[in-house]
């Protein structure tokens, strides 16, 4: 992070091609089905450019919902006057294959893997199956899972991959990256709504002279570099899995000893993200909680539901058992603290 | 850059609102008049922002060009299919306001401050009077002249401002701003044609609660912090636009001593990036040159002129006369060597 290279400089441009062929690796998606491209911003930036530069003029887009990442994939379709069709069911509920239909004209299908506002996991192969029988394209948000949830692009049959440097990979934020077939890329050419977010631009550009159209984030490229490695280092995507597994296991545990509900079924819940419902505790309060937590050194996320009052609690990044057990020490400080109040 | 905020963290937001103050403080635009939002990506980022959301779907845009960067803004204009009217003039001459006409229906006017493709200076304030007389709104492209070059954003009548983090500020990439009149702002509300780079809605999250819409670069903004403390210690624009102004100023003097002619004339040319015409010396290459000034630690610019091979030096960033010299040194071994090898 504390090395300033010119985004044209040799070392700089070597490090842009080790990413590229790094994510395309994790995806087990090396050789020349597969393309990566990297998108400054965030990864609501890196969906934007899949959605406004895949879907032709005369496409439709069909989006599978179960929560507010879900609802956002239709908005962007919405903003650049894309046709969308959408099909919404519960949040606390899987999105399977029959719980929806392609209808006529829908050349594009998306849906998001692991939907950060519950932490649910959708079945994205099943799913996949479906859209490939129907012969539309499938894009895939998979911002908080890749990295850590083993997913095989190709037999899920997925066309375009989005996701973010700063989730399961363990970077800082700054950009977000698509793993793309190449047909579907070189399809893309020529329908962009925008000049930065142009997907298939940024991908000609990178293959071109190997630079960014436009100034990349240089040190958040060099960061996310050394997170690539230490992935590796670390065994992988089953080795990353196997911790965040173990992270979530023990939170489940110790919200539940502390008298905490979790919102989903366990059998559709994620390791990545759980949402706990607020306490019976009638001195709860969300906004009191949370700052308290903070200053003791955890971060805990609001709820994102439509319908319940949850909090969420994520167990990805560079963590382990131990922070965990840490964190429920403090919650578990918090709430006798309000009852020593009460009392 | 080596702290790991979170984006709702209080230190993070306390850190945003020093930044869109320190911002506004820099422009002379401190109160309610002015307002500032930041945007994620690169400067075209910010820049797409602006045009993409500032202009309704009635209006027409009018940019004044001069050099690559101002085709840029008529391009992003076409991609969102903007009605565009263009007035071009040659790379080496400023657009003085008699160079154009403010047609009908034009309601927006766009201009760079300082082209880069050259560097030459535009007279953002003689436009902007012309601008302002005719009832249109004003957007300037100050890339990479903010933080350097004294601009009175009232006086030049200007309603959108555009710049980077990591230009005149000395921040690294990652992120551009835009200081906007808080009129303009408010009109262009409903406007986007984005989620993304929706400038009102941007706008509309920071005000609320202080955070970005979707994740920002918190590493970046928290270097970009210490950037703007360190041009207030150095001693704000004044101080940073006279260090800028020796190193150019030793730079012109020893690539004359070299031999090296400028394209632009001295009148017309700023102390922020130069273009030098490729030397008459048969053995000249460019990309050898770039390479081994590249190897001796001094990153030049490829020329990015229409008409002329030219190559640029800029001469803003963390560098002073001294680096200069030793950049002049480096010219002059590179170039003796090629007239060795050719003896």
């Amino acid at each position: 992070m504390l090395r300033d290279l010119g985004s044209r400089d040799r070392e700089f441009l070597q490090t842009v091609a080790e990413i590229r062929e790094g994510l395309l690796h994790l995806a087990g998606a090396r050789g020349p089905e597969y393309e990566c491209v990297l998108m400054q911003g965030s990864g609501t930036f890196a969906i934007e450019s899949v959605i406004s530069s895949a879907i032709p003029r005369d496409g439709k887009l069909l989006v599978l919902i179960n929560g507010a990442y879900g609802r956002r994939l239709a908005q962007i379709a919405r903003v650049h006057g894309i046709p969308v069709e959408i099909v919404e069911i519960a949040e606390n509920r899987k999105i399977r294959a029959e719980a929806f239909a392609i209808g006529k004209g829908v050349t594009h299908v998306a849906v998001i893997h692991c939907e950060t506002t519950t932490g649910i996991l959708n079945p994205v192969e099943e799913i996949g199956e479906k859209v490939a029988a129907a012969g539309a394209a499938y894009i895939v948000d998979a911002m908080s899972s890749f990295g850590a949830i083993p997913l095989d692009l190709e037999r899920a049959r997925i066309d375009f991959l989005i996701s973010s440097a700063n989730k399961c990979i363990e970077g800082v934020p700054g950009f977000g990256f698509i793993l793309a077939r190449r047909a579907a890329l070189e399809a893309s050419k020529g329908r962009a709504r925008t000049l930065s977010l142009d997907l298939h631009a940024q991908w000609a550009g990178l293959e071109n002279d190997g630079q960014f159209r436009f100034t990349p984030p240089t040190q958040v490229l060099l960061a996310f570099r050394q997170a690539l490695r230490e992935l590796d280092e670390e065994g992988g995507i089953a080795a990353r899995a196997d911790r965040y597994s173990r992270n979530h296991a023990r939170l489940l545990r110790g919200m539940s000893d502390l008298g905490f509900e979790t919102y989903l079924d366990a059998a559709d819940q994620s390791y990545i993200i759980t949402s706990f419902r607020y306490p019976a505790e009638p001195a709860f309060q969300f906004e009191r909680f949370y700052s308290q937590l903070s200053e003791l050194g955890f971060v805990i996320y609001p709820g994102k539901l439509s319908h319940e009052a949850c909090f969420r609690i994520g167990t990805i990044g560079r963590i382990s058992e131990a922070d965990i057990e840490r964190l429920l020490g403090a919650i578990e400080r918090v709430i006798s603290a309000w009852r020593a109040e009460k009392d």
